[in-house]
């Protein structure tokens, strides 16, 4: 039964366990460092689908398939899949859920959907009932492109600070028993708006967010980032990165020994366009596929997110952010 | 703790209790059958602001002030906030958090929103640690015609099916303890599609998963119709009406005793354009409004949501729904 810790963050003491999990990529993402443990690469945009939104589609249903063959679980037998992704009225998390099957709780934290999904995962097996839950999210860099600013066959030209939507999907079983990581605790984040308008400007926007998750984060738990073998954010990209750690060392911490963020990690520097990469998938993907490869004891995942639209954007609004972080523990010999 | 009954309802053994709630809306739900009951009624659509998205904005933001206060709760004792709405990023909720500034989680059901906020808040205070969770919900006729049809000033002309979508917003305080109704159980819907593709047709896309929910909690939890005082579905209309009552009777279930639709309830014969209301605020109105000033002892609320999208309708792709149910009971004398 999660209990609350300090003033944003929930533990789980039954430990809930990722039992299995999913990576499925496009090309480009295949061939970045994190591609050799990615479960599937498509090699072209398409997917040889009719639209781009139906290879998104297909993207997810695929990583939601994978991770529960690799966590040994019947699709019958997941008690609640939730899901979230960028697109307009997430259509592809709904359209997945159809194909799925289970009970269906839809989310919208834009590219922090990846730890907000974990942490309903988490809540729904500690104190919730749930013997499995999937968590998936997605995005596509064609879908998102064309939604959010032009599609990308117009060939608009980017200023240095835009970061490149990631084309991948994950999925992760969350269970109440099993061997695997260990979700450990989870801190929910609020949203934060220091008023940046400019929609290739994500990072900036972000940067405050996953600041303020990350030391409200170390306050209710009283640690400090050593604690941690890493802490990684979703994808401030270069901007938002260096931001962090200028508003880290404002507040007396130290990140520059065990800090990295998805967004620089998931392409390697030739493939690297502009400040970095975003997207649902981004953190999701060097998450599950690189970071649960490596040997950690315990990470922190503070995924973040930009709850713009381009509605509110043309509106002249500017762009609130928000991160929610998960502890995830790696037990030695299995749990 | 909650526990899970049969294959897709949870209880919630603790007892959550709705210790505050407020209802907003606009001009023509005020003059409505509901309208006596409202905390606030705007005299019309533009509430004074420069857009109806800010105008939809004020309306949650002030449903949750009004809710606090009722409740007796200061906004910083809100562990979190969930919020969801019907337009792209749920760019409502995402403006609203940021001014109620408790930690945040984005939901995306459509028009199932206020069941789902209800459920998370259910599950966030039974087992999950938190002692007051705010649920809030909210549309507006003029953001959501522009964005899934077209805009209002087109007087674009619409068919006998067409709902017309509620103005209003509304939120709900679900706490640990205090007085007040109960959220005693709720059943998460599966998704389900048959194949409507016409977007004004919204009843009779989501009436199949409205009925497959209700047969599901029926099943689930051993009961009959008449075990609940009243059941109502969401905004369904009176098309997706029409069609429940049959997928029910070819089920074995006489629902024509005590089932009614918010849809169908929420604007008086005179105002009724078509097929009656639609919309997420249609059923958090109706509920929070009108029948929790009723005399019952227990209602099951089926909050029904329409999960497409305009590029997904654009595309040829029919049109999935989902229906989450929640059973609310009314201690008497207080709890």
């Amino acid at each position: 039964m999660a209990m609350k810790v300090g003033s944003q963050t929930f533990t789980f003491p039954s430990r809930p366990v990722l039992t299995g999990w999913a990576t499925v990529s496009g090309p480009k993402e295949g061939q970045g460092p994190a591609g050799a443990y990615f479960d599937k690469i498509f090699p072209d945009l398409t997917m040889q689908q009719k639209s781009f939104e139906k290879a998104e589609q297909l993207m997810m249903i695929t990583a939601v398939e994978i991770a529960l063959e690799k966590g040994g679980v019947a699709k019958d037998a997941v008690d609640v899949f939730v899901a979230g992704d960028l697109l307009n009225q997430i259509i592809i998390s709904g359209y997945s859920a159809l194909k799925v099957g289970a009970p269906y709780l839809g989310i919208y934290g834009a590219c922090s959907s990846f730890c907000e999904g974990l942490f309903l995962g988490g809540l729904l097996v500690d104190g919730g009932g749930a013997q499995y839950v999937v968590a998936a999210t997605s995005s596509h860099n064609c879908t998102a492109e064309r939604q959010f600013r032009y599609p990308t066959e117009y060939g608009a030209q980017l200023p240095p600070w835009a970061q490149h939507t990631v084309t991948g999907a994950a999925a992760v079983v969350v269970a109440a028993r099993g061997s695997g990581p260990v979700l450990e605790l989870a801190t929910v984040g609020k949203v934060m708006d220091l008023g940046i308008k400019d929609p290739y400007n994500m990072g900036a926007a972000m940067a405050p967010a996953a600041a303020d998750t990350i030391f409200t984060h170390l306050a209710d738990t009283g640690r400090q980032p050593g604690d941690y073998d890493l802490i990684v954010t979703g994808d401030l990209g270069r901007v938002g990165r260096e931001l962090l750690v200028e508003l880290a060392l404002r507040q007396g911490h130290d990140l520059s020994a065990n800090y990295r963020d998805c967004g620089e990690i998931i392409y390697s520097r030739e493939q690297t366009e502009n400040a970095g990469a975003s997207g649902c998938a981004c953190s999701a993907l060097v998450t599950l596929g690189l970071l649960f490869n490596q040997n950690y004891r315990r990470i922190l995942v503070v995924a973040t997110g930009a709850l713009h639209s381009p509605t509110s954007c043309q509106q002249g609004d500017s762009i609130p952010a928000i991160a929610h972080a998960v502890s995830i523990e790696f037990p030695k010999g299995g749990q």
